[in-house]
């Protein structure tokens, strides 16, 4: 087994990232000591109570003699949290972060201007639409890639850094990948945020549709739009700041994606079957890549109450009880 | 346990819904025998191979003296099918099908004029991405909601045989709910048919963004687009042909999803935060409510990797294999 790659890291935000990141790194040994800090005091309790490490009442106080932070809160709070670690980050030290946006966060923390620091902002491409300290595991990050931005034109001990950032994130399971922050922003426009506002917006729309109850729509979810609330249950408070923080990105796929609906919705108004068909075809192919690369897995997954069973069934019944 | 609903069922069409029937009915007894016919013999081949039932050369000798009969084809190809039954069916038997769309599916099994025959369009909601004989399973019913469209004005015959086909399908697990077909359509619109759209439309859309790879797209699908992907995977003859025929409401929910989501778009571009938050917090709700309901497990899913383990960890290991 590897040695640590720090000895301690410093973790902003206990939520389900930062819980996963702190559970990994004990269960992996990749930090000899973990602090936390959560600027909600109960998160912070529970954390504690979860026996995540040790959680401090101050972010500066848990980032002191730190060798990597990592900002693990929503992307509008991280300007403000940089500036709260001004002298009492150690020579050297990494600050990284895990945010789904990257040019936004690289100039905040600049911003921040912390002196002898190496800024390395990052986002590992993993998650679940849960919340809180009590929804992260360990294995999260396995398999999963995480994306580094480095700033550009910086020296040797920034390599130096940016190498063991690596190295940390190695050895929590993920595959690393390093691009620029605009690169980042753009491939996750269409990869996560853009999916995460479509989601969110057909559920409005259903909510909205005063001929078709709540209680219809619930009904007969399992036919494809359950699997959009799930998206849709992740943290408002991220995407809010996710989609205000990459307006320009966001805003040039949903361009596209709005162009591309309406093409379809014509050939459905027109009655154009084979130009229908040929645009659902070509879906088949990417999903196979998708499989193929371990980023899902080829199980069916509309029909899993058949496969999880009991829970599921068991509300089942509970709802033929109520209803007599 | 209680006995057959039915002495002999036909399966006209053997893919996942219509092999998924013919091994529920067989392990729950709902039915004494089962006849199947599939219009490409290599698939009723795949059916025979997998003792689904017996399996007949044509439409006409699989529905001969069967108490119902089931169209599990895609619904643009049940007018002919119906059609192909002319005299071949017994007095009182029923003629129902399995397909998403109800109001043009009645009109085309009425439009067949097959006498003594009770029509009764049906929808079980169920079902996942894969397609073929193989791909079906006895639980795919079970909890899920069968939809029934009766037609309006038929007599106490017509009445005994609703009810009769209604058992049938609560005994392979589902539950079953009566509505007209064009509610039905309008219903199935929002839960199902947009969704799938969509889902469609944005696979489409990543596709073609020249300045996004495709290899971008599969590595970083783990954060949304993959659930999209996954939905994008069904049939594309079936979805043609759905939306082929639910066009008003298809055209009807479309128009009001495009105005929501240029609405989201709008308080995007001018960082209108509490507008954004606001529609987010809303999802939450209706996704509770649907996993009370029994359609949906609570366990997070982006993390399936995490609990389903050596498969997708296997795959992951052989692309960093390649990489070298």
């Amino acid at each position: 087994m590897t040695g640590p790659v720090f000895q301690r890291i410093a973790i902003l935000g206990a939520g389900l990232i930062g819980s996963s990141i702190a559970r990994a790194a004990a269960e992996r040994g990749a930090a000899a000591s973990t602090t936390l800090y959560d600027c909600d005091p109960s998160v912070g309790e529970r954390a504690r109570a979860l026996g995540l490490g040790r959680i401090c009442a101050s972010a500066a106080e848990a980032a002191q003699d730190a060798d990597a932070v990592f900002l693990c809160m929503p992307v509008g709070a991280m300007g403000r949290a940089a500036q709260e670690l001004a002298g009492a980050l150690k020579p050297g030290a990494i600050l990284s972060d895990v945010g789904s946006v990257k040019a936004s966060v690289a100039r905040e923390l600049e911003r921040a201007g912390l002196h002898e620091v190496h800024v390395i902002p990052g986002h590992p491409v993993a998650g679940t639409e849960k919340s809180g300290p009590e929804a992260g595991f360990a294995s999260l990050f396995e398999g999963r890639w995480c994306i580094l931005t480095p700033l550009a034109n910086q020296g040797e001990d920034y390599a130096g850094a940016v190498a063991r950032l690596a190295s940390f994130w190695e050895q929590l399971g993920s595959r690393v990948e390093t691009m620029d922050a605009e690169r980042h922003d753009l491939v996750l426009a269409i990869t996560s945020h853009v999916p995460h506002l479509i989601a969110y917006n057909i559920v409005a729309t259903a909510y909205d549709m005063e001929s078709v109850t709540e209680g219809e729509v619930v009904k007969f979810s399992a036919s494809g739009f359950r699997d959009f609330t799930r998206l849709a249950s992740s943290d408002p408070t991220m995407w809010r700041d996710i989609f205000l923080n990459n307006r320009e990105a966001v805003i040039e796929v949903l361009g596209r994606f709005s162009e591309d609906l309406i093409a379809l919705q014509r050939a459905i108004r027109w009655g154009q079957g084979e130009a229908l068909f040929e645009t659902f075809s070509r879906a088949r192919g990417i999903r196979r890549a998708i499989i193929e690369a371990g980023q899902d897995t080829a199980a069916p997954n509309f029909g899993r109450d058949a496969d999880k069973g009991s829970a599921d069934r068991g509300s089942a019944d509970r709802e033929s009880a109520d209803r007599g």
